[in-house]
């Protein structure tokens, strides 16, 4: 284990974040609101010491695996959360610092599930960074690293395999930074792409920019409490859906788009899948919902919004899903595990793994029926990897085996059962609203700070995909 | 796919199953209740009249595979299911046929959950039936006819493997129908050993007999509304919670110990696990539970009762665990998973399936620390085959699928997801008893019909161990 190269990494993270905090900064100054300079600065000034130190000698040993870079990755997670979440306290908006790091952590890992009650109160450099936390998150932050800083070092890699979401994880082309530089042009342009939009139609620039920043990340930190619906724009909200599910979409196949290979981009089986459960559900809640509203065309558009809000785990809502039969809270419930695409910023388990999941299913029903039949995991019409399907496999066993083990522990809190696991399932699959009391409406400023602690490590846990964290606090014991 | 020879198969359970309803017949007898002559009368002949015609000319082709053994033995249980209903149509003591159904599903699944609001109710005869259809699920009902006819048939082992219970499936002996003749024999044994005891504690006869079927099943059905609890007798209590937990134990081990093999029974780790989870959890709800009761003896009672009950899906009560803390609760709702060991009368996933999980976990957590390092899966100190660990990973990703699925369509029904999510759970792990509402004190009957018949294939797709009965199904469409 090179914790030299690991410190060196983090330094790296630490600096670029705490350059990003100037944004925020500059939001402040721009509507006169001066506690940015104390809020801002000093956390500001305690990453960039912090990432200096580390980073004034590179390591004679620059060799990096994929432990180094899993760690590496979990712990500038989790370091840049704990000082991210500083702004709030310091500027006494959030004084509680466990309430803090959870707004900080759900901003990150683009949960967007949120503790305040009155967003509305808030200052504007506060909720920029909020939304910003989002945009950095998701496509990585450690991508964004690569992006700016130019590195030729085919070993970060690993690390890249860290951040990235699903089953498998491909390089776009040969160089790793080349690829994250890429990603984030692609990431970048369909942002700014999206504000343009928001602009059509009315929405304030201040109001675009953060509601584009939250959509590109798949968070869904708004800047009022009744979110998306605040506006009642049908071409607002349609914008908005179009785009999270854009993001939800693996950003390979606009590389492929870019470069031409049009076949490659369009054959994709996940993508199909993708696009085919959001339309049955749309369709089903549709029907389910149709009698609490005006009409068919009022709750289609409800019904296709938060189908989209919640596949792609971004937690926008236009509807009090509360009120909702408990069938279309069910199928809600559910399409949070499915998530969207590998290689997107959405989360959940990830369309791919679910497809594997299943077909695995099919497979040994088939294989009881007739033993001799070799039957094979197909996607993309390609057998899959033997390995793939292990460990989509073991990726589910792990997830279950720790959302039991949140669910105990939320359970102490005062909340039901089903309080209590729909905190969990939003939680872990980084969506941000559960069913009930912690539906759209919020609700996790009454957690217990224990029960806050416990979803951070979850939030983390899904946006990382486990295996990050896990190995952040099992690899004292096996190195020794 | 030897139709014939299913049909034939068929036949001979509905013969065995037609004679024992003289069992409840001539309790009623006793008690003087008449109706038993048309009420179990009628649905005797129907079975011993289709048992007959079926089974009057031998077929010629014999073979039977796995396909004719899933097939057969999931057709009986539901046929036997259906028929065995009548009684309580007939009589007039449950006149709603899908009522009565589930009842009796619920009863040869040896779950436990009842649609009855007033138990004490229903005719002796009727009671006595509701415990011996668990006393006939529990060990399996096919096993039963192997075990009184006398087969030279080795193909049988084919049908035994889609009644017992776990991930792997051993003969005892190479006889198939000697060795179901052992496994009844010591199940017999432990029952009339539990009557005694029962008689011991001052229980009456009949009462004594129907607890002990319905604990050898691990089934649940009590003759009062308020379950064990009703005698308030600590040494009923502790007599029922031992045996419960006896008959929740891998029968082979009882072989073992007969042939004196003590360090193939002693040594399982199964049981290891099994009785540490039972010990564990009970501590564990011990103090959780403690400022609820007089002293932390009662606290400890309640908690040992409701934890052997739990893991060994009887069912049974002493208390009413909605008043519980959130947190045992919640423990108890993953008890329920658990379930016993297998090859035994329990339900749930097997602990030996859970300890293949966690331990597939844990490898794969040992693969990515470390990827040549070559990490098996081992049991009882031996590496546990590929096919046995595939398994156990494909039934709980069929059981995941299955879960959702039966969860959304209770759903459309008038419960909370909490209340839906713990019907679903108890009957696919074969309980008896959820929480909140479908807690021990039932509740049901105020399903609708639909839901009703949604749980009674998840009560049996928990007992036949999901295969059986998707292949019935499935198997029109593979053979054209």
């Amino acid at each position: 284990m090179n914790y030299r190269m690991i410190t060196y990494v983090m330094g790296q993270i630490f600096k670029v974040v705490g350059l990003t905090m100037a944004l925020p900064m500059l939001v402040g100054f721009i509507y006169g609101e001066d506690h940015v300079l104390t809020s801002f600065g000093i956390p500001m000034l305690i990453l960039l010491l912090l990432g200096i130190i580390t980073t004034a000698k590179k390591p004679k040993n620059n060799s990096i695996f994929s432990m180094e870079g899993f760690v590496s990755v979990a712990a500038s997670w989790i370091g840049v959360s704990m000082i991210g979440a500083l702004p709030f306290v310091i500027s006494g908006e959030i004084p509680d610092y466990p309430s803090a790091l959870f707004e900080t952590v759900s901003g990150f890992t683009t949960t967007g599930a949120t503790i305040l009650s009155d967003i509305e109160s808030m200052s504007r450099a506060s909720l920029f960074w909020r939304a910003f936390t989002h945009w950095l998150g998701g496509m990585g932050i450690l991508m964004f690293v690569l992006a700016i800083m130019s590195s030729n070092d085919a070993r970060t890699m690993h690390m890249m395999r860290a951040e990235c979401a699903g089953p498998k994880v491909g390089r776009l082309v040969s160089k790793s930074s080349f690829s994250a530089r890429i990603l984030y042009g692609i990431y970048m342009s369909l942002t700014v792409a999206e504000v343009i939009f928001l602009l059509f139609g009315g929405m304030p620039l201040y109001d675009s920019i953060i509601h584009a920043c939250s959509s590109a990340g798949t968070g869904g930190f708004s800047i009022y409490g009744d979110s998306i619906g605040h506006y009642n724009s049908l071409y607002i909200e349609m914008v908005i859906a179009v785009f999270i599910l854009l993001f939800g979409v693996n950003f390979n196949l606009y590389y492929y788009i870019i470069i031409r290979k049009y076949a490659l981009a369009f054959k994709n089986e996940e993508v199909h899948w993708y696009f085919g459960i959001i339309a049955a559900a749309t369709a089903i809640i549709t029907i389910n919902i149709s009698h609490l509203y005006d009409s068919v065309g009022d709750a289609l558009r409800h019904a296709f919004f938060m189908t989209a809000s919640t596949i792609t785990s971004t937690g926008f809502a236009t509807a009090d899903t509360a009120q909702w039969p408990v069938f279309s809270q069910t199928l809600m419930l559910l399409l949070m595990f499915v998530g969207s695409c590998a290689g997107s910023t959405g989360g959940g388990m990830k369309v791919s793994r679910i497809m594997i999941i299943v077909k695995t299913g099919i497979k040994e029903l088939k294989y009881i029926i007739n033993p001799r039949a070799v039957a094979t995991v197909k996607m993309d019409g390609k057998p899959v990897e033997k390995g793939v399907v292990r460990g989509a496999l073991s990726y589910l066993v792990l997830f279950v085996i720790l959302m039991c083990t949140s669910l105990l522990l939320i359970s102490l809190d005062k909340y039901s059962i089903e309080e209590s696991l729909s905190a969990v399932v939003t939680c872990m699959n980084n969506i941000g609203f559960g069913v009930g009391r912690f539906g759209p409406a919020g609700g996790f400023g009454e957690l217990k700070a224990f029960s806050k602690i416990v979803l951070c490590f979850d939030m983390l846990l899904g946006r990382l995909e486990i295996y990050p964290v896990i190995l952040l606090f099992a690899v004292r014991k096996k190195t020794i």
